[in-house]
């Protein structure tokens, strides 16, 4: 696309634009057309509309391009809101022995630390391009990154550093274990990380997070960690209740955090929490996929009026995957959501989890990140499971494959 | 390749030969090569050995072309013995619907027979020619097709037809379901099949088949039908025990059948029976996953002693998937498989099925179908499930995708 020229893409058999203007929780416009400029969607609407809105439009004088998509569904690229990519090694001799058999073990987050620390940054930054390049190929246009297999102030700051470069959504995760040298004196990480590794992080990080586990950090210690972040301006996040129930969900909740992921196992009182928060609810599929666990309920959340995302979860031990089209068709075999709120909560769920408009749905004014699927509807992304349907990937209005 | 010239592919960090000369179920070489010659393995072996190799081997004087892999893991390709592409319109509503709520109905196969009467030869063809491309992209290399989706003496042959020109793998399903216009008469359709049908139809097919469940066709029914086409040189292929237990195992084992398939609700005779027969328990995880139905016991099976092999089942009713890395991640998540005895039954467990030994192995003599993934180890299929790790892949040793 000329700078400053403007495209009308034709040939959309069903788009799905979230738009809340519109009927339907994916808005969708059936025999649709988009027009965007200068990266953005200035119109979507029914091809009938298009050339009316061509002419009313100011095009400033240039050409309109059009490009025909030959009758494929249209969606807004996906959101990953919640990913581990920058790392070194993989845990495939893990995941076969578990599979086999063997017990999950969380201490295995350290093996991937000590790889991690063992990499350059040529390595680290290669393994993730090679990422960022997979992502796109699937269709997602925004990624959040999370550091945390430094664990030291060089390496946590090193991390991110490495992951500003591909994405905005970048998060300090220092609170992820605690590092095998602080095994007898948690605290004392725990006033590390808030403290000399927060001032070394902060400048490369949008938000910061913790791991609020049982094994990981407690409540107190996560608050302790999170306020810290959230006084140097970094938005909240927090990992909870992957495990079992805890408090996590309500420090979220209390500190107005965009987002508490995992939610595996929730209360009562955690979901009516929620359900009158702004905090997100962010599943993770291929976490319990992964490591056999049973799932989350998103349909007792989505019925109680709660805001729910799907993310990947992307890292080398838990959940290997980066496919979000896995992701949704998994929630809505096993989480009991519906093809179209899976999908929603993969694109405009995943912009909530990271607090954006600008992505996650396609009307005027909205980033022009899509994606044309290679089937006439985007139900086929459940419908498919496993199929390669992602057939060209546009952001910020150009094509990336 | 030139024809006659050899090609010697390197830069293989682990090959997946399923030679059983070799030690493990997958007989798996560490730093590997494959010699190639006129679409057949010449040699498969530790990259160490390969200059002997050529220097021994007659390579006809010709020069031999190198490929570099580049640390990719190959694996034979995949071997998928239960398929039904040709078919006209999709059940994605249908889909839907099930997925908000509804039940699983088998006479939705009826408005699939309708939609595909209603196509034309072209339609159908181009169809599945866009399947074939989906197919191979995903790495599988041969495939089994059924009719079932005509039901008249002259659909049931076309679709064969069809069918016939991309693979020799083609099974008569006249059996499929009794159709509408035979409803008050389900045995005058019995007598069609195995009669005039057959006919029709054993010129284009390899193998017959019959849906044996209640609501489709008795054992009584099934076994007259089996025998009809057995007595005119078809193998016997059947499925069975998908809703309920059922005598169909048993009446598959009587006819000496190369595989039933779903197996999903099986009695310890019919274990027993399968672990001392010939016959492959052909495992569909697409099926359960897409309606929701409890998993196949793959572990009772192979601790039995019984040959198990996985395919897709795709079909646009109960599993339209078509990805048999799919197929393996569910296998190993939800069957109780280990990786690599999900990796070996989606291959050389998918060629025992059709009684091939050609296929689903990397060992001298075999087709040189194979599949180079973008990870350093099968185990990735099942690691880093809904992720399109083939970066290549070759049938008859000439380049696919
Ligand atoms: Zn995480
Ligand atoms: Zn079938």
């Amino acid at each position: 696309m000329s700078a400053g020229g403007s495209t009308l893409f034709t040939g959309i058999a069903e788009l799905v634009t979230n738009d809340p203007a519109r009927s339907g929780l994916l808005g969708i416009v059936p025999d649709a057309a988009l027009l965007v400029r200068d990266g953005v969607v200035v119109w979507a609407g029914s091809a009938a509309e298009a050339p009316g809105v061509l002419d009313r439009n100011a095009t400033g004088g240039d050409a309109v391009e059009t490009v025909d998509l030959g009758g494929a569904a249209v969606i807004p690229g996906f959101v990953d809101s919640h990913t581990h990519l920058v790392f070194g090694g993989d845990r495939a001799a893990e995941f076969e022995a578990r599979m086999s058999g063997a017990a999950y073990s969380a201490g295995g987050i350290r093996s991937t630390v000590a790889a991690t620390r063992a990499a350059s940054d040529g390595e680290l930054a290669a393994r993730l391009d090679g990422f960022v390049a997979e992502l796109h190929a699937q269709g997602t246009t925004t990624f959040e990154i999370k550091s945390g297999y430094g664990l030291t102030v060089a390496d946590e700051a090193r991390l991110l550093e490495l992951a500003s470069r591909v994405t905005d959504e970048t998060t300090f995760l220092g609170a992820h274990v605690v590092p095998a040298e602080f095994a007898d004196d948690p605290e004392s990480y725990v006033e590390l990380v808030s403290g000399p590794m927060l001032d070394a992080c902060a400048p490369h990080a949008r938000w910061i997070d913790a791991f609020c586990e049982t094994g990981a950090f407690t409540v107190e210690q996560s608050r302790r960690i999170l306020r810290a972040g959230a006084e140097r301006g970094l938005g909240v996040r927090l990992h909870a209740s992957q495990l079992a129930p805890g408090d996590g969900v309500a420090l979220a909740i209390e500190l107005d955090a965009a987002s508490v992921d995992h939610c595996t196992y929730l209360t009562d009182t955690d979901v009516a929490a929620l359900a009158s928060s702004r905090t997100v609810a962010t599943l993770l599929p291929g976490v319990e996929f992964s490591t056999r666990q049973p799932y989350p309920d998103a349909r007792r959340l989505i019925d109680a009026g709660v805001t729910v995302a799907l993310a990947s979860d992307c890292n080398p031990g838990s959940s290997f995957t980066s496919s979000m089209a896995f992701c949704i068709a998994v929630a809505v075999r096993d989480m009991r959501m519906t093809p179209a709120e899976a999908l929603w909560a993969a694109t405009a769920g995943g912009a909530a989890a990271l607090r954006r408009t600008d992505v996650g749905n396609l009307a005027a004014g909205s980033r022009a990140d899509f994606v044309a699927l290679r089937a006439p509807s985007f139900v086929h992304l459940a419908y498919r499971p496993g199929v390669p349907l992602v057939d060209g990937v546009w952001k910020d209005g150009a094509r990336l494959s």
